[in-house]
């Protein structure tokens, strides 16, 4: 984005209206922005987790949002099949959900009846709002560590090894300015979760004084409420398994949450991904109603990857079952079903066609 | 119990009003009951599953409820502590419960106002009510299974291998009226679940045909809505674990199912059994909110016990974190934290011992 005038922290105006969030201090500029005087619209410039979360947050305070996605659909940490579902969550609750585009420019515009922003798009349409909200990533801060001597990675993140340690003996650095080991990968990626960096923190902690203590991997497991949706995901997506050299294939499956007898059943889409050839399991990914215990169920899956399992591990798991919350086979273990049917059929078509 | 009186099926009266529980047309007869004639009371013998779910049923119709525990708490699938959590809930919602009673005789009483029944229990008090509702376990059903030779084994269940084999080749049993293999516990025990069922009938079908797929075990995982609550539990409570030949150390916990801040957040009440020797997971049970995703919580710890994992594997899992949802350890991490300091002081207060 080229010729952003951002006016956060700079004191160029009294009217902060294009705010960064990166720390606290950043979401309370916003809150003092909706309380302290009239806000009615918004553009978000960026449709990842905290861009979705915040055209949920003042779609409810009652704003106008617009949001500006650069990929084809949001949200691009899940499949784009996935990704439709959430954005037509957003278009149901109000919010202008623009693909494809990526903000250019930021103008102020003040008549008399006051002050206001425009947002240039790339393919040259203009957004107007009274506050922009910029959130399209972030960047490991690396200098304190530089300064030392520490090497940095490809990504621009921090070298650690799995006990947290540098490349400098005694200094151990955790959380998002390090390069974090994935398990699925065997190998390192830059990717700034909460979850990751709490672990991460207590690890180099307790070597700090003299443990031993070996990072286990993240599984770029995630989750995100969007109104009444809920979308989670872990392991890999399929063009993160090629490039990490599986094989992977994909099916997705629509069931209900619980038992349709039972009162207040729901459908999820869910995605499941494993290895062609060995069957091992890659990853899940689920979109439905957030009261369908989504996020726990994509921890099912998280549990099963940890532990290096199958897809068909997951089907004969002993997954709890009432008809108010599920079925005698879990979503999960109907779409492992559904994967092993694809697979069948897959080396059946491959096997006729020499 | 003795002298128990049912007209369930013997035509003797016009009026069914004591009830059995165990096919579909039990559970329509029952809604007969309610249907066609004023309904207002009824006794439940038995305060397992199947008698906590008509507590909270027959309440939600309107029904005065009174519940007969033989048990000193309800639910005996549970650990007591969390039993006693149950019972306070059904309290909270107006059941009588009643608990270290067994029912020991059911009467018909006929005046000119109409006619009802009362049951005496094992102390000596009466409960009058207008309908009575028996569900006190179920046994398999071997008569088939013995006619054609098949052995039974000490349980009353007809014995199997892994395949769902019986003894006699080609005859193959499964569900409630086999002895399941418990993953846990080597070996084999009595265990009426739909879950296990669907998964041994795909195997023994299978096995039918030619195949030769094996039952992988169940974990005894199962979980409960009563009102507001949900229970949930996986592998072995202390007293099974100990018959086992395990060393189990427990500990309770109370934590959040999400983030304070995030609005909705209540408190879990998680019991977590492990090996003191080894380590190894053995179990969970909770106890919480209905909308806590309690039952896919516990079908995380049971994909752990599938895959022989450590209490301190838990933590080292990465689970998914969105504040409406959870925080960035899962409260089963910190039950599994709890675990794993209990054990080092147990350790230590042991090793001062000598």
């Amino acid at each position: 984005m080229r010729f952003l005038r951002t006016h956060n922290g700079e004191g160029r105006s009294s009217t902060i209206d294009v705010f960064l969030l990166h720390t606290m201090a950043d979401s309370f500029a916003v809150q003092s922005a909706l309380t302290e005087r009239p806000t009615h619209s918004a553009v978000l410039i960026g449709a990842g987790y905290i861009g979705i979360e915040m055209a949920d947050a003042l779609t409810q305070r009652g704003l106008e949002v617009t949001l500006l996605s650069r990929s084809q659909t949001v949200l691009p940490a899940v499949d784009p099949t996935l990704g439709a579902l959430v954005a037509e969550e957003l278009r149901r609750h109000g919010v202008r959900v623009q693909t494809g585009v990526s903000a250019a420019r930021i103008d102020r515009i003040t008549d008399r009846s006051g002050s206001g922003l425009t947002v240039a798009d790339s393919v040259g349409s203009r957004h107007a709002a009274d506050i922009v909200v910029v959130s399209v990533g972030v960047r490991p801060a690396t200098a304190l560590a530089q300064s030392a001597g520490v090497l940095v990675g490809t990504t621009g993140a921090i070298c650690v090894n799995r006990h947290m340690e540098t490349s400098v003996p005694d200094i151990f650095a955790a959380g998002d300015c390090v390069e974090t080991y994935h398990q699925l990968l065997g190998g390192y990626s830059y990717l700034s979760l909460g979850t990751v960096a709490h672990k991460q923190g207590r690890i180099a902690g307790e070597n700090a004084i003299g443990g031993r203590r070996e990072f286990a991997g993240t599984l770029g497991t995630q989750s995100l409420k969007v109104f009444d949706l809920t979308v989670a995901r872990t392991g890999l997506l399929e063009h993160e398994a090629k490039r990490a050299g599986f094989d992977p294939m994909k099916v997705v499956i629509e069931a209900s949450d619980h038992k349709a007898y039972y009162p207040g059943a729901v459908p999820l889409h869910i995605l499941m991904t494993g290895d062609r050839a060995t069957g091992r399991l890659l990853g899940a990914e689920i979109v439905g109603h957030r009261r369908a215990e989504i996020s726990k169920r994509i921890d099912i899956v998280a549990t099963a990857l940890f532990r290096d399992a199958s897809v068909e591990d997951l089907n004969d798991m002993d997954l709890s079952y009432t008809p108010p919350y599920s079925s005698p086979w879990d979503p999960i273990q109907i779409a492992a079903q559904a994967w092993t049917a694809a697979r069948v059929k897959a080396v059946k078509s491959h096997d006729e066609s020499f």
